[in-house]
């Protein structure tokens, strides 16, 4: 379907004006900002308003139907062909609003206001939609980037701590991908704050974009490195019912220890990222007791059977029983193999003997 | 999202091979297939089948979500990477599949066989996709051009001749936009029968991907003029329950008279084009009396208010009371005017005036 145009990405101190957006502007906002007077009043202040309480459930197609007649309701007053649609809250909002501005009208502009960490560095970024079926999560979606990104500074660095904690995973998982200077800033970190993660998030945003825009619609398989630590990442997210920036955490030790059992990733670079300061710097913490939990031999001690059923649901698998498996060669290097789903359970035997 | 890649067209006399498409390859189909042996055999060696009843409640968003729940399940076997969706059926099944491939596993490939004379002239060709939302047609989907269009001859001759004339209002359309060879080839045909429409398809066809080509996403106002005829037409469809191609040519009249009225076209083409074969030829017949129950007094004889409220629903609208209209200068030279709706009012009373 062509190039992917980029958004333009704003980083700013505080909300912009509603009015640069103009008269026939729709907002899907996260309801929970109703109760956080000047974010309400910024909302407020737009031509129509759709409140959605955030969380996989706002993805389920069972209650699209609904969500779009409301919103065809709010927005009838406004020119159709004007229309944009304005996203502000985390992933699951996101991936709703995306998608419902992909299809309405047979797709309007979209302009991204992440206000979760998670989605500032990630998924708002690279045009993925997504609603689920039948419990299945983005089995249906589109790829409609956003015309606009706005990373508001006062809106991310409000968000509790434990919230920043979520958006690790994904920060360290580019890290890892880009290497350079990206990957010695983050091992440089003193501490995963929000001071740190603002200056951290446009390199990471610009390395997302440097992948994306090789394979924007994952048709030539460049994009999949994004998958880096999500094969069993989100095995773990589902199965134990773990944050998805520590699953992903998790699912990139996996990956990191088979890079290195399969002589992907030497024993020198192998030490040295196991040495790495970021990795305690990202359990610091309030978050300690959650990765002291962690325990590999416990995410990995599972019955083989219980694996087999969700790598059979990867929406990635290649063929009935292959998938593409990231490994890293060394920070900036990954590179994707084809494994069979046997392999896989044979590594997390391995690891999980190796763990206990 | 950058330029349309014209799907591969094949004019084929019948079905081709289904081994062709793979092994990975569901077929969404008009269940009426299923009471001609010859089709429902050839329908069953698809490794996934999923047949629709066509229609607009087809398009409901009320019911998408069972429809892809089912579709979800039947291609649970086949590899996600590689799936393909053909689309047997005419307009609204194409609409339907084509949205289902546009937003299943992010797009999937697309591959179209229309079943009726109106989806191979014009519904299958061009990439839109649509539901519909509250009753309101269209009121989501997508650009989602299909990879392969297949117009199969022993398909679309086997058609009942009253369907045929369905297709009309469109090919009509196509020849006074287009103007040159194909005007006078649909000018000075003898009927319009099967061997005829299978004869002026490719022409009618290639004409249409000229003007989506300039304008594929409806972005910058070129592909506009398709919309010839559809203004009025549309009202006449929705609040007479015509069918399509009857309403378009009523709408087609409408604009011509207008275009006439404007000075737009001169009095000698106003004249050429009433006394033009292809009225008569396409109100032969079975469909002579249908034609004659279009008394434009009828038609236009309604209170305003019921137009306006009919125009306030028009997804064209560029402004809240305005819209692009689009009227002829000469065959080969349609042209979009932006007009009020009190206009469009006054032209209606006009003409039915004119009319009585």
């Amino acid at each position: 379907m062509g190039p992917f145009r980029q958004p333009k990405l704003y980083y700013v101190n505080n909300w912009p004006s509603v009015k640069i957006f103009g008269d026939d502007t729709l907002i899907i906002y996260d309801r929970i900002f109703d109760q956080i007077p000047s974010a309400r009043a910024w909302i407020r202040a737009f031509p129509a308003c759709y409140a959605v309480k955030s969380g996989e459930n706002l993805k389920d197609i069972d209650l699209f139907p609904g969500h779009i007649k409301a919103i065809e309701r709010v927005t009838r007053k406004l020119s159709s062909r004007k229309l944009k649609i304005v996203v502000l809250g985390g992933g699951s909002v996101g991936d709703f609003g995306g998608f419902v501005a992909s299809v309405f009208k047979r797709g309007v502009e979209l302009i991204h206001f992440p206000s979760t960490w998670l989605a500032a560095f990630d998924s708002s970024h690279g045009g993925k939609t997504a609603l689920n079926v039948s419990g299945v999560k983005n089995q249906i979606g589109t790829f409609y980037p956003a015309t606009q990104v706005y990373m508001v500074k006062s809106l991310l660095t409000s968000q509790p701590p434990e919230r920043s904690f979520e958006a690790l995973g994904e920060l360290i998982k580019m890290g890892l991908l880009a290497g350079g200077d990206l990957y010695s800033k983050m091992n440089r970190v003193s501490a995963f704050n929000s001071k740190a993660l603002w200056r951290l998030l446009p390199l990471v945003v610009r390395a997302k974009y440097r992948i994306v825009n090789k394979d924007p619609r994952e048709q030539t398989g460049e994009r999949q490195v994004l998958n880096f630590g999500h094969t069993l990442g989100h095995i773990f997210e589902a199965h134990f019912a773990l944050p998805h920036g520590v699953a992903v955490l998790a699912g990139i030790q996996f990956s990191l220890e088979w890079s290195y059992q399969r002589q992907l990733l030497s024993q020198k670079e192998y030490l040295n990222l196991m040495r790495a300061k970021f990795w305690k710097k990202a359990v610091d913490k309030k978050m300690s007791s959650t990765w002291k939990h962690l325990n590999m031999l416990a995410l990995l001690g599972e019955a083989p059977r219980t694996y087999m059923g969700y790598l059979q649901q990867d929406k990635k698998k290649s063929g009935v029983r292959m998938l593409g498996f990231v490994f890293l060669k060394k920070p900036g290097a990954p590179t994707v193999i084809n494994v069979d789903f046997k392999e896989i359970l044979a590594e997390i035997s391995r690891q999980s003997s190796f763990w206990g």
